[in-house]
């Protein structure tokens, strides 16, 4: 029995997300269905994060045991092969068999882009989301600095999800400009449900002067949903990495 | 009677080039009918570059005449608000009469996106197009470098065109890499019918080591079509910039 740990990338646009779920789409179901006609038997694979329906990923990880020779870089082409054009294997590597790509995870790291500007940007609709007014980097910059570290993020949890513990450890967060387009790169040994959207949305609000910094410490002290951005939408949302 | 400058970003993936032929969706066909609702009257446009099909466009210009007060603001939400979501325009403002968007540009920067790669890469399938092999740097920029300046770029030069001169200036040709990505910036007094495309081809023959420098010499010189790389296809390009 050998253990493969596969990277994965997509474009999250027509994608339910990536858990299988009836009958839709998603990128649990193609790739298992790769992966029986690559080895002509049913494969069912870990993974490292459950992303949302239309959120992308760059280095989603997954992993699967398998009874085969077949060495990883022909599992790879051969995943290739069967897979559509939106969806591909980057590495595929053989990893001892304790290896699992979520519990083994150490940090995550996700990045939101915001577009800022009055005027629409066609060319950038599908992996940002927009805002049609100035922001305030500086002020967002401090409002990231100031969720750095560990806290109590139940705020900023959507409902419909059940944690143990909602106290979790952003090791990185920063927030930079490239001309009109502000990137939100997080990094936490874990998220909780419409986590980083809700970070960002809230950051965004700190960045439109709707929220200051001294309300997002009292947010995060209190634990207070009330007073956070909104959840922005998943099209902005893109897994960067996974790490072991 | 006012003239209207405008600056237009669109996504060329679902459009037939810039330029009205037949009944086929075109940018400027979408553009005339935004006017038309706007104005109440048929408005016809000069512009910039005639942008194929597939090629998209961060800053393409275009120009009208009119007899309107609309201040040029409300010219852009007007059009904005009749213009799909692939296609916006991003600035309005009022020119001097004699402003021609095609006959008054003196530069146009071209973009040109190569992502080069052994795996797939889904995420940017619409803006680049991928080589699977990898490709010498050095050597691309020191090619870039032989082909700026005036020279006579008919070789580069694809069928159906005819101009009465085949002689153009680049002033500016840069070969940076970003991770994967490889992007060819090129600006130039006018280009060829897709001489971007063909040189960015027969940057890429020898980045693969397809072509010396001395090869690309002789072409340069010779204007020999017989050895230079294929024509790379429409959505790695992107027009960037037009100066007056």
């Amino acid at each position: 029995m050998r253990n493969i740990k596969l990277t994965l990338e997509y474009d999250g646009t027509n994608f339910y997300g990536f858990q299988i779920q009836g009958r839709v789409r998603t990128v649990q179901r193609e790739l298992e269905s790769a992966l029986k006609k690559l080895f002509q038997t049913r494969v069912k694979v870990a993974y490292a994060s459950r992303t949302d329906s239309g959120v992308h990923a760059e280095a989603q990880v997954a992993n699967f045991l398998i009874d085969s020779k077949i060495p990883p870089v022909k599992i790879l082409l051969g995943l290739n092969h069967y897979l559509p054009e939106d969806f591909s294997v980057t590495q595929a590597e053989e990893v001892t068999l304790n290896f699992h790509a979520q519990f083994s995870a150490r940090w995550k790291t996700y990045e939101y882009r915001v577009l800022s500007d009055w005027a629409r940007h066609p060319t950038h609709r599908f992996r940002s989301f927009q805002v049609f007014k100035p922001l305030n980097l500086r002020a967002m910059q401090d409002a990231a600095r100031l969720l750095k570290g560990t806290h109590d993020f139940r705020a900023f949890q959507a409902s419909g999800s059940e944690r143990k513990t909602t106290v979790r450890t952003i090791r990185r967060f920063k927030v930079s400009k490239n001309g009109k387009m502000i990137v939100f790169a997080v990094e936490a040994n874990g998220f909780l449900y419409k986590m980083v959207r809700s970070l960002v949305g809230t950051l965004v609000k700190v960045g439109e002067g709707r929220l200051s910094l001294s309300e997002l410490a009292l947010i995060l002290r209190k634990q207070n949903r009330a007073l956070i951005g909104e959840t922005l939408p998943a099209h902005g949302l893109t897994l960067k990495k996974v790490t072991y």
